[in-house]
């Protein structure tokens, strides 16, 4: 321990981790530990570029509030994100497939009904959404709760707007709940691609590391119902840029669906708006929890 | 892109890097994602622990400010710091070794001359210190500028206490330059072993690994000098406490040396203060810029 050098650092690091409780804490930390010194032996990490780390984490840091997480903005352009969703979520053939969770969701949205408009003044061609929430064996799933959230159409979510004082922070967010046969259906608008935030540290990265901040228009969906998992996705919009180069590599194939435009009315809800709306259907598939 | 799943992200994500304009960034990073990558896959992270994982790095970032850098303690208690510094610093037999920056250095700290006392007001015994800076040649090194920074006798470095208006914020800090002959000396304060600051998430992270946050008393130096390879090292006290376990696996046994009591007086500068002092002897070798 007097004699520590470049080649015994890693070892006298795992000894230290002898006297933890927490047989997974140790299992991870000593992964990580050693995952960590083999990346900066790799590549002889220099003490500038290590002084460039420490000054880039904290910005990411510094940036980082109730509203906005650079840290997941980080996981997701590093792939991290999609790993850990992709290992932790094998679902059988049949379910629907999970993504990214993304930095955008937020506690306690707004509820509403079956039919009601979630834009809430988010601007955006109007776009209706229905389909059901089953279970692998087919049936229905009653009152399961779905959770909303998206872009207007200038690619930004409510949380990333400035507060205006007496309008309503929640826009096109919000949650509802599926009827007695699983269906449900809702009014929105229209999702299109945007750039995630690339104004702060994690914009500067991708623009060093000459790679784009767009993704491909989605519209973000968590369903919870006891005895199934969660499913925490996206339904992305056919024909959208950027489908093949998804900066947080969250797109999967299962999860793009034609948002079918109807250049005229009436739309579902009877009205006939001018520009025409776009319609989506999609069903979703639960995974039935083990025991359950 | 569209159907990336736990085996093809690495890939995935190493494929974005092709259009990288800088050579050294594209290797770093490409290094990065497959080690980060690994760790992810080898201990089969959840999402509950990435979620941990995402907390802990905003806690790290929010509570880092220009005083306190949790990041560097991060580096540091796990053992990057350390690794960074060895492979960056191999030096010739005969030159002084360097060891971890640590997070309390202070930029413009105040100038002393030769024999002034650096502690201004910092709370522990008389420690003077002195010796001599040469080259590997043996040659004296004139006007070398030597950043001298250490805790005191509670354990606190100066940008640890509570600014107090009318009082010098700088103490036992402060940077001096060696004479014609190469030679220095200052008084301060007797350094004592002191835990790295552990109220924060590191600190909480330590407690959870069964591990503690002290560290064996030293002094810190900086010294640089045209012609000179800088060196960022330690002078450790012989005998402290935590040699054997330092939190921040900064020890080498070249940089311990003994700090001498003497009971009673006089002491260097002709005082005899109560309680005596200590002296402090170190002579430190630079090593010569390659073509300087
Ligand atoms: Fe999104
Ligand atoms: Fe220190």
């Amino acid at each position: 321990m007097r004699n520590i050098d470049e080649d015994t650092i890693t070892q006298a690091v795992l000894a230290t981790l002898a006297g933890c409780k927490d047989d997974r804490l140790r299992t991870v930390m000593t992964s990580l530990v050693q995952h960590l010194h083999s990346f900066a032996r790799e590549v002889h990490l220099t003490e500038a570029e290590w002084t460039q780390a420490i000054g880039f984490l904290t910005e990411v840091g510094h940036i980082t509030d109730d509203k906005r997480q650079e840290f997941i903005l980080l996981s997701d352009v590093l792939g991290l994100s999609t790993l850990v969703t992709a290992q932790n979520n094998a679902k059988p053939a049949g379910c629907t497939e999970a993504t990214v969770f993304g930095p955008f969701f937020v506690e306690n949205a707004p509820e509403y009904r079956n039919g009601d408009d979630i834009a809430n003044g988010a601007v955006g061609l109007p776009c209706f959404v229905s389909g059901s929430v089953r279970g692998l064996g087919g049936e229905p799933i009653a009152h399961a709760r779905m959770d909303v959230w998206q872009a207007d159409e200038e690619g930004f979510y409510d949380v990333q707007l400035p507060s205006t004082d007496g309008q309503a922070e929640h826009r096109a967010r919000g949650h509802l709940r599926t009827a007695e046969d699983g269906g449900y259906h809702f009014k929105s608008i229209l999702a299109e691609p945007y750039p995630i935030p690339h104004d702060g540290p994690v914009g500067r990265m991708l623009d060093a590391l000459g790679r784009h901040p767009w993704r491909p228009a989605h519209l973000h969906f968590m369903i919870q119902a006891p005895g199934y998992e969660t499913l925490i996705t996206h339904v992305f919009r056919e024909g959208s840029d950027y489908l093949d180069s998804d900066a947080v590599f969250g797109v999967r194939s299962t999860l793009v669906a034609d948002w079918v435009h109807h250049a005229s009315g009436p739309a579902p809800d009877g009205t006939c708006p001018e520009g025409g709306f776009y319609a989506l259907q999609y069903d979703f598939v639960l995974n039935p929890l083990a025991g359950g």
